[in-house]
């Protein structure tokens, strides 16, 4: 028998798994900054949930996991974040409101497998639950802004209002709005040409042209003013929390249905999608069957992670000794240095002196420790530090300085 | 409709996961501090990996999730870190070894329900991976001490191992010696009288009697030695790394068939079982074809916390800005605070003074910042301690370094 992952699944080994952690550390500091608490939902939900008409539509569906339960329950495996936050809110009516909430887990989708989509992943989402203030609107994009400055990311915000697009397409008696708004979020990957000849197929080559010209416009002006509106009370929000690299771009839609006014997304310098969301005022409204507007941002991990600058490796240990026949001795200073909370290690297995130290080399751990017979007597050990090669001899109290 | 979690799952409420994270970063740390790196390997596995014959065991197969991706290939939800850590050691043969690894995550279970077994909980496992040096057993309930002491938990830890059972109940001519152990390791629940009544059926009263007397007794001498004096070296080494509170337990068998020699248990003084583990030298070998000996513990997380001292209530935000007709200058002092690194929050949704007060209070959060021209004028903020009551007028700087 052949041993092998599940198709579309893969396992983070330790020197990724550490920097993803210093990524979701970072993500994590900064949702709670900005006064969001963790929630943390099950990755099993009932079926019946996940496929409710106002949750996340036909198409995530048919990529969702199904399976039943020992008593022949119906269950899945959620395919984000939103859909079992709507069915909390909806379960606990007695929130405090604005509820503010992050979460971050994994999330599934049994799709086509490619180097950016997998069939498991994480995602890291922050909601404002039961506030209908355009200031939460801003406040997403606030902590995006926070967050890839300081994962050192270059990085461009666009930002929209779906009403906008809506009224154009009103104003132009465009009638399968839904469709050619799909088309017109084509636009950054596919070019003009392409997406106004997919428009001529479902309006007329006049309107498709009409439609790009305006949109492209520096000035939209509309006869439904709201979404503009919207989108500029958005704007001086933005300027107020200083949040820069802001670019307005009225073709900007995003896929899913559910939104309702401001949607958002974040490219880094490689138009590399990184975080994405908006506002959703119908959801879990529905859920509730009472009035529950609700925004959000999600940041997909996997690809924040491939487009993250990994030259600094972390390592897990950082001093590594080596007992030259002072193994009972060497234990205790380990302890020692253990409980000043250094990360230290030694060997148990009773290898010799070559193969601790090209384990020390392999592992790439900055620091060795040499304790012969002769340190012990003299108090002083021997620290070598591996990158210079360079060897001091010190008191155990300087080294666990030094080290700290 | 109505919206229910899925039977045996729950949702963790905000104040719960702030404390289950408090308890995870503990683990985490410890984990780190004894030379542990990261593995994560996905919740999605292969039916076939799951369901090997080295793997967890019918019983526990009984209770595995299945489920098919759109290709009809068989998956199984993972019950344990163990089995994806054998697959992922067969899949990456060029590890340096020892391979020290942990692995934080959910696992699933489709067994009984009830206050202390939940479908989908969370387990914290450190393995050691290829080698049979008896250290690295005393190493993990090391691990365990240290975690246990951090989070002021009062404990115990109980050891044995599998040898000294086996080799007593061969003395003692037992035929149905797996049988006959799991009645043993039941002593401790149901005690003396009912697991010789138990070991009499499958054996005689007399050898019942027999096996309870020299399992209770405090310096078992055996024919076959092999198994005490693993468990001599053991306690030795234990001694080196100042592990404490340990009792030697001849009767601790510990359920799963895959283990090989010492076994440990972790219990509150409520014996309440929160770790286990042991050493397992065939598994992984059989997945490999190979000898490569392991040694590991689990920490139950749900367990842990059930089992934590919660009186101590950790708050997301620190303080709360309420201006007074002030916004725009009060959302600057915000920015100010937060890029500081003090969790700040501010109401967007235009509450009046005495709704901002209700929420600060429902949510407790220590600190509350009154911004009122008259205190823009003069630089110094209103600054009140929501306990004490008391106010104190201070400039932001002042104001920066209390909240630090």
């Amino acid at each position: 028998m052949k041993f092998l992952n599940a198709k579309g699944t893969k396992d983070v080994l330790v020197e990724e798994k550490l920097v993803m952690d210093d990524i979701l550390n970072t993500i994590k500091n900064v949702f709670e900054l900005y006064g969001y608490g963790p929630l943390e939902t099950p990755m099993l939900e009932r079926f019946e949930v996940l496929s409710s008409k106002d949750a996340g539509g036909s198409e995530i569906l048919k990529e969702t996991f199904q399976l039943k339960d020992q008593g022949k329950r119906l269950l899945g495996l959620r395919y984000d974040l939103t859909v079992p936050l709507a069915r909390f809110i909806a379960m606990n009516s007695n929130l405090k409101l604005p509820f503010k909430r992050y979460q971050i887990g994994k999330v599934f989708r049994d799709g086509p497998v490619s180097s950016n989509r997998i069939r498991e992943f994480t995602q890291c989402d922050v909601d404002v639950v039961g506030s209908n203030s355009l200031g939460y609107d801003a406040e997403m994009l606030a902590v995006a802004y926070d967050i890839f400055k300081r994962l050192g990311f270059k990085f461009r915000i666009k930002v929209n209002n779906r009403k906008i697009l809506d009224s154009l397409l009103d104003e132009l008696k465009v009638e399968n709005k839904e469709q050619v708004i799909l088309e017109i979020d084509k636009l950054d990957k596919i070019g003009d040409k392409e997406v106004i000849k997919n428009i001529t197929k479902l309006t007329s080559n006049k309107i498709a042209k009409k439609i790009i010209k305006k949109i492209k416009s520096k000035n939209l002006k509309l006869k439904n003013n709201e979404g503009i509106e919207e989108l500029n009370e958005v704007v001086k929000y933005l300027k107020l929390f200083g949040v820069k690299n802001v670019l307005i771009d009225y073709s900007l839609a995003r896929g899913l249905s559910y939104y309702t006014g401001t949607v958002f997304e974040v490219f880094t310098d490689k138009k590399e999608s990184i975080a994405g969301g908006g506002r959703y005022d119908n959801m879990i409204s529905k859920f509730c069957n009472k009035n529950v507007p609700a925004v959000g941002i999600s940041f997909g991990l996997n690809r924040i992670y491939n487009s993250y600058n990994k030259d600094f490796k972390r390592n897990i240990t950082n001093v590594y000794l080596i007992p030259i026949n002072t193994f009972k001795d060497s234990i205790k200073i380990l302890n020692e240095l253990r409980n000043n909370d250094i990360r230290a290690d030694i060997d148990l297995s009773n290898k010799n002196l070559s193969k601790n130290l090209n384990y020390v080399n392999k592992k790439g751990i900055p620091f060795s420790l040499f304790i012969g017979k002769k340190e012990l007597n003299s108090k002083k050990l021997r620290l070598k530090d591996m990158k210079t090669g360079k060897e001091r001899l010190m008191s155990l109290n300087s080294i666990i300085k030094i080290l700290k």
